[in-house]
Protein backbone atom coordinates (compact mmCIF):
# COMPACT_ATOMS: atom_id res chain seq x y z
CA UNK A 1 0.00 0.00 0.00
CA UNK A 2 0.60 3.49 -0.54
CA UNK A 3 -0.02 5.59 2.53
CA UNK A 4 -0.26 8.99 3.04
CA UNK A 5 -1.16 12.40 4.62
CA UNK A 6 -2.17 15.26 3.00
CA UNK A 7 -3.56 18.63 4.51
CA UNK A 8 -2.20 21.98 5.99
CA UNK A 9 1.06 21.11 8.44
CA UNK A 10 -0.29 19.89 11.65
CA UNK A 11 -3.54 18.82 10.16
CA UNK A 12 -3.11 16.23 7.67
CA UNK A 13 -5.73 13.59 7.12
CA UNK A 14 -4.61 9.62 6.48
CA UNK A 15 -4.92 8.58 2.83
CA UNK A 16 -3.99 5.78 0.30
CA UNK A 17 -3.06 5.98 -3.20
CA UNK A 18 -4.69 3.03 -4.99
CA UNK A 19 -3.53 1.28 -7.54
CA UNK A 20 -5.42 3.39 -9.98
CA UNK A 21 -3.58 5.83 -8.80
CA UNK A 22 -6.69 7.63 -7.47
CA UNK A 23 -6.31 9.19 -3.71
CA UNK A 24 -8.72 7.75 -1.44
CA UNK A 25 -9.94 8.61 2.01
CA UNK A 26 -8.66 6.74 5.41
CA UNK A 27 -10.08 9.39 7.81
CA UNK A 28 -12.86 7.40 8.73
CA UNK A 29 -10.88 4.43 8.95
CA UNK A 30 -7.92 5.29 11.40
CA UNK A 31 -6.74 8.28 12.78
CA UNK A 32 -3.31 9.00 11.34
CA UNK A 33 -0.71 7.33 9.84
CA UNK A 34 1.99 6.49 12.78
CA UNK A 35 3.91 4.10 15.15
CA UNK A 36 0.33 2.89 16.74
CA UNK A 37 -1.08 2.24 13.14
CA UNK A 38 1.83 0.74 11.81
CA UNK A 39 2.19 -1.74 15.26
CA UNK A 40 -1.40 -2.34 15.01
CA UNK A 41 -1.80 -6.04 12.15
CA UNK A 42 -5.64 -5.78 12.88
CA UNK A 43 -6.20 -1.75 11.62
CA UNK A 44 -3.66 -2.21 8.91
CA UNK A 45 -5.78 -5.61 7.82
CA UNK A 46 -8.49 -3.39 7.58
CA UNK A 47 -7.38 -0.72 5.77
CA UNK A 48 -6.18 -3.25 3.12
CA UNK A 49 -9.31 -5.06 3.35
CA UNK A 50 -11.09 -1.82 2.53
CA UNK A 51 -8.46 -1.09 -0.54
CA UNK A 52 -8.79 -4.25 -2.40
CA UNK A 53 -12.62 -4.07 -1.73
CA UNK A 54 -12.62 -0.59 -3.41
CA UNK A 55 -15.17 0.70 -0.99
CA UNK A 56 -12.97 3.95 0.45
CA UNK A 57 -14.24 7.45 -0.81
CA UNK A 58 -12.27 9.56 -3.35
CA UNK A 59 -10.46 12.45 -1.87
CA UNK A 60 -10.23 15.68 -4.04
CA UNK A 61 -6.68 16.34 -3.83
CA UNK A 62 -7.52 19.62 -5.73
CA UNK A 63 -5.42 22.08 -3.42
CA UNK A 64 -4.15 19.95 -0.87
CA UNK A 65 -0.22 20.07 0.61
CA UNK A 66 1.05 16.13 0.82
CA UNK A 67 2.45 15.63 4.22
CA UNK A 68 4.97 13.99 5.08
CA UNK A 69 3.84 10.07 5.24
CA UNK A 70 4.43 9.57 8.80
CA UNK A 71 2.76 11.34 11.85
CA UNK A 72 4.38 11.56 15.43
CA UNK A 73 7.92 10.75 14.23
CA UNK A 74 9.38 9.15 17.39
CA UNK A 75 13.28 9.75 16.32
CA UNK A 76 15.33 9.81 12.98
CA UNK A 77 18.44 7.93 12.90
CA UNK A 78 20.55 8.31 10.49
CA UNK A 79 23.72 6.32 8.87
CA UNK A 80 26.08 8.20 7.53
CA UNK A 81 28.94 7.35 4.84
CA UNK A 82 26.77 3.92 3.76
CA UNK A 83 27.15 3.93 0.27
CA UNK A 84 30.61 2.88 -1.42
CA UNK A 85 30.58 5.41 -3.96
CA UNK A 86 29.62 8.15 -1.68
CA UNK A 87 32.76 7.22 0.75
CA UNK A 88 35.14 7.55 -2.32
CA UNK A 89 33.77 10.56 -3.32
CA UNK A 90 34.84 12.55 -0.14
CA UNK A 91 38.09 10.60 0.26
CA UNK A 92 36.85 8.86 3.09
CA UNK A 93 37.29 4.99 4.20
CA UNK A 94 34.22 3.22 4.29
CA UNK A 95 33.79 2.96 8.05
CA UNK A 96 34.08 -0.85 10.20
CA UNK A 97 31.15 -0.25 11.61
CA UNK A 98 27.78 2.22 10.56
CA UNK A 99 28.27 5.60 11.84
CA UNK A 100 25.04 6.75 13.37
CA UNK A 101 23.59 10.40 14.32
CA UNK A 102 20.34 11.22 14.79
CA UNK A 103 17.74 14.17 13.31
CA UNK A 104 15.17 15.84 15.20
CA UNK A 105 11.77 14.75 14.19
CA UNK A 106 10.86 18.69 13.81
CA UNK A 107 12.90 18.89 11.32
CA UNK A 108 10.92 16.64 8.83
CA UNK A 109 8.53 18.25 6.40
CA UNK A 110 6.29 17.49 3.23
CA UNK A 111 8.19 15.97 0.10
CA UNK A 112 6.36 19.40 -1.81
CA UNK A 113 7.51 22.09 1.23
CA UNK A 114 9.88 24.41 1.46
CA UNK A 115 13.37 23.95 2.37
CA UNK A 116 14.68 26.62 4.01
CA UNK A 117 18.88 28.07 3.52
CA UNK A 118 19.97 28.56 6.91
CA UNK A 119 21.37 32.39 7.66
CA UNK A 120 25.05 32.06 7.30
CA UNK A 121 24.82 28.96 5.32
CA UNK A 122 27.69 28.86 2.45
CA UNK A 123 27.32 25.13 2.43
CA UNK A 124 24.05 23.87 1.84
CA UNK A 125 24.17 20.17 0.22
CA UNK A 126 21.24 18.01 -0.97
CA UNK A 127 21.27 14.36 0.12
CA UNK A 128 18.83 11.62 -1.43
CA UNK A 129 18.05 8.82 0.90
CA UNK A 130 15.95 5.42 1.35
CA UNK A 131 14.19 6.10 4.51
CA UNK A 132 13.01 3.06 6.66
CA UNK A 133 9.71 3.19 8.78
CA UNK A 134 10.12 0.71 11.70
CA UNK A 135 6.68 -0.63 12.86
CA UNK A 136 7.80 -2.88 14.97
CA UNK A 137 10.39 -2.31 18.79
CA UNK A 138 13.20 -3.01 17.80
CA UNK A 139 15.45 -4.02 20.58
CA UNK A 140 19.02 -5.95 20.89
CA UNK A 141 18.05 -7.82 17.39
CA UNK A 142 20.39 -10.69 16.89
CA UNK A 143 20.37 -10.99 12.87
CA UNK A 144 19.73 -8.61 9.58
CA UNK A 145 16.64 -10.66 9.04
CA UNK A 146 15.17 -9.61 12.29
CA UNK A 147 16.07 -6.44 11.37
CA UNK A 148 13.97 -6.42 8.30
CA UNK A 149 11.21 -8.10 10.52
CA UNK A 150 10.53 -4.55 12.44
CA UNK A 151 10.29 -2.98 8.62
CA UNK A 152 6.88 -1.59 8.31
CA UNK A 153 7.77 0.19 5.05
CA UNK A 154 10.03 2.59 2.91
CA UNK A 155 10.20 6.35 2.06
CA UNK A 156 12.00 8.56 -0.04
CA UNK A 157 14.14 11.09 2.37
CA UNK A 158 15.60 14.29 1.89
CA UNK A 159 18.80 14.36 4.71
CA UNK A 160 19.52 18.02 3.96
CA UNK A 161 23.15 19.07 5.10
CA UNK A 162 24.93 22.35 5.89
CA UNK A 163 28.72 21.08 5.57
CA UNK A 164 29.99 23.99 7.46
CA UNK A 165 28.21 23.48 10.48
CA UNK A 166 28.63 19.80 10.06
CA UNK A 167 32.12 19.69 10.09
CA UNK A 168 33.84 23.21 10.30
CA UNK A 169 31.92 24.33 13.39
CA UNK A 170 33.26 21.81 15.94
CA UNK A 171 31.86 18.68 18.09
CA UNK A 172 29.46 16.28 16.29
CA UNK A 173 27.90 16.32 12.80
CA UNK A 174 24.27 17.59 14.24
CA UNK A 175 24.70 21.21 14.05
CA UNK A 176 24.57 20.52 9.95
CA UNK A 177 21.84 18.35 9.95
CA UNK A 178 18.91 19.98 12.07
CA UNK A 179 18.29 23.12 10.90
CA UNK A 180 14.58 24.18 10.12
CA UNK A 181 12.81 22.24 6.76
CA UNK A 182 16.12 19.31 6.75
CA UNK A 183 14.36 16.73 6.17
CA UNK A 184 11.49 16.21 3.46
CA UNK A 185 9.97 12.90 3.59
CA UNK A 186 7.59 11.33 1.20
CA UNK A 187 4.97 11.47 -0.84
CA UNK A 188 4.39 8.00 0.13
CA UNK A 189 5.33 5.34 2.58
CA UNK A 190 5.19 2.17 0.84
CA UNK A 191 4.64 -0.69 3.01
CA UNK A 192 7.52 -3.00 3.11
CA UNK A 193 5.38 -5.85 1.02
CA UNK A 194 5.95 -3.90 -2.31
CA UNK A 195 9.51 -3.24 -1.90
CA UNK A 196 10.41 -6.91 -2.18
CA UNK A 197 14.21 -6.15 -2.68
CA UNK A 198 15.22 -2.56 -0.73
CA UNK A 199 19.27 -3.40 -1.66
CA UNK A 200 17.93 -2.82 -5.32
CA UNK A 201 16.46 0.26 -5.73
CA UNK A 202 17.69 3.34 -8.03
CA UNK A 203 17.98 6.66 -6.44
CA UNK A 204 18.29 9.83 -8.42
CA UNK A 205 18.42 13.57 -7.74
CA UNK A 206 18.11 16.09 -9.82
CA UNK A 207 19.09 20.29 -8.85
CA UNK A 208 17.32 22.47 -11.26
CA UNK A 209 16.83 19.56 -13.69
CA UNK A 210 20.24 18.38 -13.99
CA UNK A 211 20.92 14.79 -13.03
CA UNK A 212 23.48 15.06 -9.63
CA UNK A 213 23.02 11.36 -7.83
CA UNK A 214 22.04 8.41 -9.80
CA UNK A 215 22.87 5.64 -7.74
CA UNK A 216 21.32 2.18 -6.19
CA UNK A 217 21.32 0.68 -2.98
CA UNK A 218 23.05 -2.02 -3.98
CA UNK A 219 25.99 -0.06 -3.41
CA UNK A 220 24.97 0.22 0.63
CA UNK A 221 27.83 -0.89 2.61
CA UNK A 222 24.98 -1.75 5.96
CA UNK A 223 22.34 -2.81 3.80
CA UNK A 224 18.98 -2.13 5.80
CA UNK A 225 18.18 -5.11 7.60
CA UNK A 226 21.80 -5.14 8.95
CA UNK A 227 21.41 -1.20 9.80
CA UNK A 228 18.31 -2.31 12.15
CA UNK A 229 19.98 -4.90 13.94
CA UNK A 230 23.08 -2.85 14.76
CA UNK A 231 21.27 0.49 15.34
CA UNK A 232 19.23 -2.24 17.83
CA UNK A 233 21.88 -2.73 19.76
CA UNK A 234 22.69 0.89 20.93
CA UNK A 235 18.81 2.18 21.11
CA UNK A 236 15.54 0.98 21.15
CA UNK A 237 13.88 1.65 17.59
CA UNK A 238 9.70 1.88 18.29
CA UNK A 239 6.97 2.02 16.06
CA UNK A 240 7.35 5.43 14.33
CA UNK A 241 10.72 6.09 14.44
CA UNK A 242 12.79 6.15 10.70
CA UNK A 243 15.95 5.28 9.83
CA UNK A 244 17.62 7.34 6.87
CA UNK A 245 19.84 5.05 5.38
CA UNK A 246 22.83 7.04 3.87
CA UNK A 247 23.25 8.73 0.38
CA UNK A 248 25.37 7.59 -2.77
CA UNK A 249 27.35 9.20 -4.47
CA UNK A 250 26.97 12.80 -6.02
CA UNK A 251 26.63 15.37 -3.31
CA UNK A 252 28.40 19.06 -4.07
CA UNK A 253 31.00 18.49 -1.09
CA UNK A 254 32.04 15.75 -3.55
CA UNK A 255 32.48 17.67 -6.37
CA UNK A 256 35.49 20.06 -7.56
CA UNK A 257 35.83 23.78 -6.62
CA UNK A 258 33.86 26.19 -6.76
CA UNK A 259 31.33 23.36 -5.09
CA UNK A 260 27.53 23.87 -6.30
CA UNK A 261 26.08 24.27 -2.79
CA UNK A 262 21.92 24.76 -2.84
CA UNK A 263 20.73 28.41 -2.89
CA UNK A 264 17.39 30.17 -2.88
CA UNK A 265 15.60 29.85 -6.05
CA UNK A 266 17.10 26.72 -6.42
CA UNK A 267 14.83 23.04 -7.16
CA UNK A 268 15.47 20.05 -5.94
CA UNK A 269 13.95 17.33 -7.18
CA UNK A 270 14.49 13.25 -5.93
CA UNK A 271 12.95 10.15 -6.72
CA UNK A 272 13.65 6.06 -5.64
CA UNK A 273 12.11 3.08 -7.77
CA UNK A 274 8.57 2.68 -6.67
CA UNK A 275 8.63 5.34 -3.40
CA UNK A 276 7.61 8.73 -5.77
CA UNK A 277 9.26 11.88 -6.37
CA UNK A 278 9.87 14.58 -3.94
CA UNK A 279 10.53 18.31 -5.62
CA UNK A 280 11.55 21.34 -3.18
CA UNK A 281 12.45 24.88 -4.29
CA UNK A 282 14.95 26.62 -1.57
CA UNK A 283 14.31 29.46 -0.12
CA UNK A 284 15.81 32.20 2.41
CA UNK A 285 15.62 31.39 5.86
CA UNK B 1 6.38 26.90 40.56
CA UNK B 2 7.19 23.15 40.59
CA UNK B 3 5.39 21.44 38.05
CA UNK B 4 5.35 17.19 38.26
CA UNK B 5 3.53 14.82 36.23
CA UNK B 6 2.81 11.51 38.57
CA UNK B 7 1.57 8.07 37.70
CA UNK B 8 2.70 5.02 35.27
CA UNK B 9 4.57 5.40 32.59
CA UNK B 10 2.61 7.28 29.27
CA UNK B 11 -0.22 7.78 31.77
CA UNK B 12 1.38 10.41 34.30
CA UNK B 13 -1.25 13.06 35.63
CA UNK B 14 0.02 16.83 36.15
CA UNK B 15 0.68 17.82 39.38
CA UNK B 16 1.99 20.19 41.88
CA UNK B 17 4.37 20.78 44.47
CA UNK B 18 3.07 23.57 46.81
CA UNK B 19 5.33 25.80 48.78
CA UNK B 20 4.35 23.62 51.75
CA UNK B 21 5.47 20.62 49.87
CA UNK B 22 2.04 19.72 49.55
CA UNK B 23 1.44 17.39 46.63
CA UNK B 24 -2.19 19.10 44.65
CA UNK B 25 -3.84 17.55 41.68
CA UNK B 26 -3.35 19.79 38.76
CA UNK B 27 -5.80 17.32 36.06
CA UNK B 28 -8.86 19.24 36.06
CA UNK B 29 -6.87 22.93 35.02
CA UNK B 30 -4.63 21.46 32.59
CA UNK B 31 -4.46 18.56 30.17
CA UNK B 32 -0.36 17.63 30.91
CA UNK B 33 2.66 19.61 31.59
CA UNK B 34 3.95 20.10 28.07
CA UNK B 35 5.49 22.69 25.74
CA UNK B 36 1.98 23.95 24.85
CA UNK B 37 1.17 24.72 28.45
CA UNK B 38 4.23 26.45 28.72
CA UNK B 39 3.87 28.93 25.40
CA UNK B 40 0.28 29.68 26.93
CA UNK B 41 0.76 32.68 29.83
CA UNK B 42 -3.13 32.16 30.22
CA UNK B 43 -2.80 28.79 31.34
CA UNK B 44 -0.08 29.05 33.29
CA UNK B 45 -1.74 32.32 34.86
CA UNK B 46 -4.60 29.82 35.75
CA UNK B 47 -2.43 27.47 37.75
CA UNK B 48 -0.29 30.12 39.57
CA UNK B 49 -4.03 31.49 40.81
CA UNK B 50 -5.07 28.48 41.45
CA UNK B 51 -1.92 27.45 43.71
CA UNK B 52 -1.52 30.86 45.38
CA UNK B 53 -5.26 30.82 46.14
CA UNK B 54 -5.20 27.39 48.02
CA UNK B 55 -8.15 26.03 46.01
CA UNK B 56 -6.12 22.94 44.26
CA UNK B 57 -7.05 19.51 45.39
CA UNK B 58 -4.62 17.38 47.09
CA UNK B 59 -3.18 14.56 45.62
CA UNK B 60 -2.47 11.39 47.65
CA UNK B 61 0.57 10.12 46.18
CA UNK B 62 1.17 6.87 48.18
CA UNK B 63 2.22 4.24 45.53
CA UNK B 64 2.45 6.61 43.16
CA UNK B 65 5.59 6.71 40.65
CA UNK B 66 6.68 10.09 39.51
CA UNK B 67 7.59 10.74 35.61
CA UNK B 68 9.66 12.90 33.49
CA UNK B 69 7.82 17.07 34.61
CA UNK B 70 7.51 17.18 30.95
CA UNK B 71 5.41 15.27 28.31
CA UNK B 72 5.83 14.90 24.65
CA UNK B 73 9.05 16.48 24.98
CA UNK B 74 10.05 17.33 21.27
CA UNK B 75 13.90 17.41 21.23
CA UNK B 76 16.59 17.22 23.64
CA UNK B 77 19.73 18.82 22.53
CA UNK B 78 22.89 18.78 24.81
CA UNK B 79 25.88 20.56 25.34
CA UNK B 80 28.85 18.94 25.62
CA UNK B 81 31.97 19.79 27.37
CA UNK B 82 30.27 22.54 28.57
CA UNK B 83 32.49 22.71 31.76
CA UNK B 84 35.76 24.37 32.39
CA UNK B 85 36.54 21.58 35.05
CA UNK B 86 35.18 18.99 33.57
CA UNK B 87 37.40 19.28 30.18
CA UNK B 88 40.26 19.64 32.70
CA UNK B 89 39.74 16.51 34.02
CA UNK B 90 39.74 14.85 30.45
CA UNK B 91 42.77 16.72 29.39
CA UNK B 92 40.10 18.86 26.56
CA UNK B 93 40.89 22.13 25.79
CA UNK B 94 37.43 24.18 26.10
CA UNK B 95 35.71 24.65 23.19
CA UNK B 96 36.05 27.43 20.97
CA UNK B 97 32.00 27.24 20.45
CA UNK B 98 29.37 25.02 21.84
CA UNK B 99 29.32 21.38 21.13
CA UNK B 100 25.89 20.39 20.47
CA UNK B 101 24.66 16.57 19.88
CA UNK B 102 21.09 15.31 20.29
CA UNK B 103 19.52 12.87 22.67
CA UNK B 104 16.29 11.01 21.67
CA UNK B 105 13.19 12.18 23.69
CA UNK B 106 12.47 8.59 24.22
CA UNK B 107 15.27 8.21 26.48
CA UNK B 108 14.13 10.32 29.09
CA UNK B 109 12.26 8.39 31.90
CA UNK B 110 11.10 9.64 35.74
CA UNK B 111 13.64 10.70 38.30
CA UNK B 112 13.34 7.40 40.48
CA UNK B 113 13.09 4.80 37.39
CA UNK B 114 15.50 2.19 36.76
CA UNK B 115 18.47 2.86 34.71
CA UNK B 116 19.63 -0.25 31.98
CA UNK B 117 23.18 -1.20 32.14
CA UNK B 118 23.60 -1.76 28.10
CA UNK B 119 24.46 -4.80 26.77
CA UNK B 120 27.93 -5.56 26.36
CA UNK B 121 28.54 -2.50 28.28
CA UNK B 122 31.38 -1.68 30.17
CA UNK B 123 31.92 1.94 30.31
CA UNK B 124 28.07 3.44 32.09
CA UNK B 125 29.20 7.02 33.43
CA UNK B 126 27.00 9.49 35.03
CA UNK B 127 26.69 13.29 34.38
CA UNK B 128 24.23 15.52 36.71
CA UNK B 129 23.04 18.27 34.13
CA UNK B 130 21.07 21.19 34.47
CA UNK B 131 18.18 20.90 32.20
CA UNK B 132 16.87 23.77 30.52
CA UNK B 133 12.77 23.76 29.08
CA UNK B 134 12.19 26.00 26.22
CA UNK B 135 9.20 27.82 26.65
CA UNK B 136 9.32 30.07 23.34
CA UNK B 137 10.04 29.13 19.68
CA UNK B 138 13.46 30.16 19.83
CA UNK B 139 14.85 30.96 16.00
CA UNK B 140 18.33 32.99 15.11
CA UNK B 141 18.07 34.70 18.40
CA UNK B 142 20.75 37.70 18.96
CA UNK B 143 21.42 37.76 22.14
CA UNK B 144 22.22 35.61 25.66
CA UNK B 145 19.11 37.82 26.73
CA UNK B 146 16.58 36.34 24.42
CA UNK B 147 17.95 33.10 25.47
CA UNK B 148 17.66 33.46 29.05
CA UNK B 149 13.84 34.71 28.11
CA UNK B 150 12.94 31.64 25.59
CA UNK B 151 13.72 29.54 28.78
CA UNK B 152 10.51 28.05 30.65
CA UNK B 153 12.14 26.28 33.67
CA UNK B 154 14.81 24.06 35.04
CA UNK B 155 14.91 20.65 35.81
CA UNK B 156 17.95 18.07 36.71
CA UNK B 157 18.46 15.29 34.10
CA UNK B 158 20.94 12.20 34.67
CA UNK B 159 22.95 12.87 31.04
CA UNK B 160 23.77 8.67 31.29
CA UNK B 161 26.83 8.07 28.99
CA UNK B 162 28.48 4.48 27.77
CA UNK B 163 31.60 5.91 27.11
CA UNK B 164 33.20 2.70 24.85
CA UNK B 165 29.99 3.60 22.39
CA UNK B 166 30.30 7.26 22.50
CA UNK B 167 33.91 7.25 21.60
CA UNK B 168 35.47 4.46 20.30
CA UNK B 169 32.91 3.09 17.71
CA UNK B 170 33.62 5.04 15.33
CA UNK B 171 31.43 7.82 14.35
CA UNK B 172 29.33 10.51 16.31
CA UNK B 173 28.71 10.60 20.02
CA UNK B 174 25.17 9.32 19.83
CA UNK B 175 25.64 5.60 20.15
CA UNK B 176 26.61 6.40 23.69
CA UNK B 177 24.00 9.01 24.26
CA UNK B 178 21.00 7.09 23.55
CA UNK B 179 20.85 3.80 25.07
CA UNK B 180 17.18 3.19 26.83
CA UNK B 181 16.59 4.95 29.93
CA UNK B 182 19.44 6.65 29.52
CA UNK B 183 18.56 10.39 30.37
CA UNK B 184 16.32 10.48 33.51
CA UNK B 185 14.75 13.86 34.14
CA UNK B 186 13.00 15.17 37.23
CA UNK B 187 11.59 15.38 39.51
CA UNK B 188 10.24 19.02 39.16
CA UNK B 189 10.52 21.48 36.53
CA UNK B 190 10.50 24.85 38.48
CA UNK B 191 9.70 27.64 36.66
CA UNK B 192 11.85 30.05 35.55
CA UNK B 193 10.96 32.98 37.78
CA UNK B 194 11.82 30.90 41.04
CA UNK B 195 15.69 30.23 39.68
CA UNK B 196 17.24 34.09 40.16
CA UNK B 197 20.72 33.07 38.50
CA UNK B 198 21.14 29.86 36.93
CA UNK B 199 24.81 30.07 36.77
CA UNK B 200 24.75 29.91 40.82
CA UNK B 201 23.39 26.61 41.13
CA UNK B 202 25.29 23.89 43.33
CA UNK B 203 24.80 20.11 41.34
CA UNK B 204 25.86 16.90 43.12
CA UNK B 205 25.85 13.48 42.21
CA UNK B 206 26.77 10.34 44.40
CA UNK B 207 26.93 6.85 43.29
CA UNK B 208 26.33 4.25 46.47
CA UNK B 209 26.35 7.24 48.49
CA UNK B 210 29.65 8.40 47.52
CA UNK B 211 30.47 12.35 46.84
CA UNK B 212 32.00 12.26 42.84
CA UNK B 213 30.54 15.36 41.39
CA UNK B 214 30.16 18.77 43.37
CA UNK B 215 30.42 21.25 41.06
CA UNK B 216 28.65 24.78 40.08
CA UNK B 217 26.97 26.45 36.96
CA UNK B 218 29.37 28.94 37.46
CA UNK B 219 31.80 26.45 35.83
CA UNK B 220 29.65 26.88 32.89
CA UNK B 221 31.42 27.46 29.52
CA UNK B 222 28.51 28.85 27.77
CA UNK B 223 25.58 30.05 30.28
CA UNK B 224 22.19 28.95 29.60
CA UNK B 225 21.08 32.12 27.63
CA UNK B 226 24.33 32.08 25.38
CA UNK B 227 23.99 28.02 25.05
CA UNK B 228 20.26 28.80 24.16
CA UNK B 229 21.06 31.48 21.75
CA UNK B 230 24.18 29.75 19.88
CA UNK B 231 21.88 26.80 19.23
CA UNK B 232 18.68 28.75 18.03
CA UNK B 233 21.50 29.80 15.16
CA UNK B 234 21.66 25.84 13.83
CA UNK B 235 18.05 24.69 14.64
CA UNK B 236 15.02 25.57 15.68
CA UNK B 237 13.88 25.34 19.46
CA UNK B 238 10.00 24.92 20.37
CA UNK B 239 8.13 24.79 23.65
CA UNK B 240 8.80 21.54 25.00
CA UNK B 241 12.15 20.52 23.69
CA UNK B 242 15.03 20.34 26.32
CA UNK B 243 18.78 21.45 27.20
CA UNK B 244 21.06 19.56 28.61
CA UNK B 245 23.36 22.24 29.44
CA UNK B 246 26.81 20.01 30.15
CA UNK B 247 28.35 18.16 33.47
CA UNK B 248 30.75 19.33 35.92
CA UNK B 249 33.75 17.45 36.58
CA UNK B 250 33.97 13.72 38.52
CA UNK B 251 32.06 11.79 36.16
CA UNK B 252 34.08 7.77 35.97
CA UNK B 253 35.88 8.52 32.78
CA UNK B 254 38.07 11.41 34.34
CA UNK B 255 39.17 9.16 37.29
CA UNK B 256 42.49 6.95 37.32
CA UNK B 257 42.04 3.21 36.24
CA UNK B 258 40.15 1.35 37.17
CA UNK B 259 37.57 3.75 36.25
CA UNK B 260 34.88 3.51 38.06
CA UNK B 261 32.12 2.80 35.97
CA UNK B 262 28.42 1.81 36.76
CA UNK B 263 27.14 -1.70 36.88
CA UNK B 264 23.90 -3.48 37.94
CA UNK B 265 23.08 -3.22 41.39
CA UNK B 266 24.56 1.01 41.93
CA UNK B 267 22.49 3.15 43.28
CA UNK B 268 23.08 6.90 41.96
CA UNK B 269 21.91 9.91 43.42
CA UNK B 270 21.68 13.95 41.94
CA UNK B 271 20.88 16.79 43.24
CA UNK B 272 20.54 20.66 42.02
CA UNK B 273 19.89 23.60 44.23
CA UNK B 274 16.45 23.88 44.53
CA UNK B 275 15.56 21.65 41.90
CA UNK B 276 15.43 18.39 43.89
CA UNK B 277 16.45 15.19 44.22
CA UNK B 278 17.12 12.22 41.69
CA UNK B 279 17.55 8.85 42.35
CA UNK B 280 18.22 5.69 40.84
CA UNK B 281 18.83 2.32 40.53
CA UNK B 282 20.93 0.64 37.86
CA UNK B 283 20.09 -3.08 36.28
CA UNK B 284 21.00 -4.56 33.26
CA UNK B 285 19.21 -4.46 30.22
Amino acid sequence: MKLLRVGTAGAERPALLDADGTLRDLSGLVPDIDGSLLADDAALGRVRAAADGGDLPVLDATGLRVGPPLGRIGKVVCIGLNYYDHAREIAAEPPAEPVVFLKAADTVVGPYDTVLVPRGSAKTDWEVELAVVIGRTARYLESAADGLACVAGYAIAHDVSEREFQIERGGTWDKGKNCETFNPLGPWLVTADEVPDPQDLRLRLWVNGEPKQDGTTAEQIFPVGEAVRYVSRFMTLYPGDVINTGTPAGVAMGRPEPKPYLRAGDVVELEIDGLGRQRQELKDA
